[in-house]
């Protein structure tokens, strides 16, 4: 039997699910030299939330991250994750903006596209499939994994199926809630097996506890890959820490055998790295969340979410929005929840709970009801559709959305001339997706957030001081 | 195939895990109802540091906490965990003490005793079996479970031989560190199974995130009975969760059915008691921590220890004082690492750092070598027994330990006479183990130490203050 390999997520999702996507290249780089030595599978290493990070907060072009790591981990095939048409943003792009963006993360030397879709919609895909295969790349298929009435084994299996019929290399699970069950993940990876002939990968989520047993279940079943992290960013709401999957796996044919001594190193060298980062992690996203198996949302979604309630004045109504979420779901056609999805769900069930159901309906959501976001997996709840195409006086649409947008290239380019900016596809491309924050890295502003949010206690701090006796009130303020 | 049983720890193991044991009974008591409706196999609500506990920190007389859980909880059995001689202490007592201690408990309607030796010496168990049978009660014999040269599965198979032979009716293997694979858990309840026909139990800890996938293994291989508890008194140091491990069974024909809506009723229940403990629980013991799996030491002990070390200014240390202890359990015979023996390997282990190996060893240390806890597991290291008897002058003992005590009671009783306190026989095993604290309890005066520690900060802090060059002495007062 062949034995497993392991994908590390470290540099990608490991700090986008623990650490609010905010690991700097220069806290990568020290790692990259026994990352590369260890001979994994693949080091994820870019895309999902990372560019936006490195504009919006961190300050960098996320394209010379690219060059960096690929610089400094040569021989592993670096990864990244792409949204489809949407490429790292949440609404779709025309064509041509999609091509030129996977042209220029190819010519960075990014090595395999793992690319999804929200609504598992293939036509969402056809385009970044065909760029990164004109580049020359890999393209690893994957299938949002969700639970519901008509998301079934053998409709995940054809899903896949169209993956590799569209030109996909690999094909991977993509359970991006932690939701998958060893039973569910044994039968998928097994029909896969069976069904198409590239390499399947299994990638999790320890969220709710489930991801190492599940892991665990796809080996059995014939999994080629699965994908870990290192801890501290691993484990909870990231994938399983390598060292753990290694000893659940000891004694087993398929244990692969990764150097234990620098996997160590890299681990002092990322507890260092999530100290650092401090401002952004939490315990709470650490340990296995249970509730996730009750409401089925991906369990960084929870924290943004009780935050974004709180800000709106709701934040006793955390349970009552949680509930109405499965109902928002059901009637958009059971969408997965992953982003943007999840964002849009988690908003309109919000605005249900505050205004009444369907009182107020979101653009997204609307959006999602008139098709513009592709084929739902089930249909679109009926009434709603017909509010919907009421209240905006249009009608759904069942053509492949990016075929409604014009080439947006040219404007782009008039845009950034206009502006005095520099006007290569890597700009346009950025340009496309954070207008403001790329203009502000180009002219070499600060990021529009802070790097790390004040702390408290920069504040003056009271106290009521009892000197030789006698009570004063004191303002102690620390000075850097 | 028969349904896979749960025992639920939340009312011991659970608390003592995740809150430094610190559920009172009347946080108890609401969820009782739900618990015993639930139909477990056994609750597990009393024993192991409870009556410490209850002694010191909760000013709870513990027997009375057995009545109480029995009264609202009259259909499940409930079990104690008792460390065989040494009763809930860390030392042999006399079989007359042991003996009246379990008579007391089987009273006050007690139905599982866990008997356990941190040596896995049948000699320690003999009495504590005898008396729970003679009680007509269950005796359920562990099986401390670690990682050594000399701990293979078939040295573990033939000691729940023992265990049987010795009357135990079913015979548990008892994972405090959360250390063993699914591999190992296969292989150990496989063997277990065709070699007694008693049930079959594993319990494990979820510290470094091995018990869900061993538990799955388990199952397969036909263990009757798996230990969980509740979130928040679940996952990390504790048990898994209930309701993750029904997750992870989903599908599976074991998989049992317990009520969901009850549970989540206890778990809401437990949150909320999880706040009120808010001064005894820390997110560190609620994440998965691989460490573990490096110095194979029981979760609980790593923060302990931690604490212990700064207490004596060896803070920086740690890593050291964790690396010699390998070094100071291999010398005593690979003694499995669970109170008291854990404590007696730490507190060794910190000696041969802070003074050179072995230029000091502690009573504890020297008595495991003498032979005075019963038969290690392998021989002593010759070198080490031979500096011992010099040392203290005595030779290592080969008989049961608790064969060189005298009864106990009458003495006990003597001494309760002359201080004018009740004789009766729970008084005296209490007095037996906790004297200072019995007494102030019998006395009705406050716990020894306070039921929460001090807040840092609510005391005012004494500083000397140099202000505008002339010193002060100042006492600060942090004001919310």
């Amino acid at each position: 039997m062949k034995r497993v390999e392991f994908t590390n997520t470290v540099l990608r999702d490991g700090h986008q699910s623990l650490a609010a996507t905010r690991m700097r290249t220069e806290q990568m780089l020290p790692a990259l030299a026994d990352l590369d030595a260890l001979g994994f599978y693949q080091l994820e290493s870019w895309g999902g939330a990372t560019i936006d990070s490195c504009l919006r907060y961190l300050g960098e072009n996320p394209f010379e991250r690219i060059s960096a790591l690929k610089k400094g981990a040569p021989k592993t095939p670096h990864g990244m994750l792409l949204r489809g048409q949407n490429i790292v943003q949440y609404t779709s792009f025309p064509d041509d903006v999609v091509e030129a963006f996977i042209r220029c993360t190819a010519n960075r030397g990014m090595d395999v596209l793992r690319i999804f879709d929200a609504l598992n919609d293939p036509r969402n895909l056809e385009t970044s499939i065909r760029a990164t295969l004109a580049a020359g790349k890999q393209a690893r298929g994957e299938i949002c994994y969700t639970i519901s009435p008509v998301h079934t084994v053998e409709a995940f299996v054809e899903f896949g199926e169209d993956l590799v019929d569209l030109g996909c290399q690999s094909v991977s699970i993509k359970d991006m809630a932690g939701l998958i069950t060893p039973k569910v993940a044994h039968d998928l990876v097994s029909a896969l097996k069976k069904r198409v002939s590239v390499p399947i990968i299994l990638h999790s989520h320890d969220t709710a506890g489930l991801a190492a047993s599940s892991y665990l279940a796809a080996i059995e079943a014939g999994v080629d890959v699965v994908e870990t992290s290192i801890v501290p960013f691993a484990n909870g709401t990231s994938q399983p820490d390598t060292l753990r999957m290694m000893a659940l796996l000891e004694g087993h044919p398929r244990c692969p055998d990764y150097d234990r001594e620098r996997l160590a190193r890299l681990r002092a060298h990322f507890e260092q790295v999530y100290a650092e980062l401090k401002a952004f992690t939490s315990p709470a996203n650490e340990r296995v969340d249970v509730d996730i198996l009750t409401y089925q949302v991906p369990g960084g979604m929870l924290s943004n979410f009780r935050n974004q309630l709180k800000e709106q004045g709701m934040a006793e109504r955390y349970d009552e929005v949680l509930k109405e979420m499965p109902v928002v779901r059901a009637a958009l056609g059971y969408i997965p929840l992953v982003t943007p999805t999840s964002q849009i769900v988690g908003t309109q069930a919000m605005l249900n709970v505050k205004f009444g159901r369907w009182k107020m309906i979101s653009q997204p959501a609307q959006d999602v009801v008139l098709g513009k976001y592709g084929q739902t997996p089930g249909p679109v709840d009926k009434e709603l559709l017909a509010l919907v195409e009421k209240q905006t006086g249009k009608k759904a649409v069942t053509v492949r959305p990016a075929d409604l947008l014009e080439p947006g290239l040219p404007a782009l380019r008039d845009k950034l001339k206009e502006k005095g900016l520099p006007e290569d596809d890597e700009t346009a491309v950025l340009f496309a997706m954070f207008p403001v924050e790329t203009e502000k890295i180009l002219r070499g502003e600060k990021p529009a957030a802070p790097a790390a949010p004040e702390r408290t206690g920069v504040r003056p701090k009271k106290y009521v001081m009892q000197i030789e006796g006698k009570k004063h009130n004191v303002e102690v303020e620390e000075v850097a």
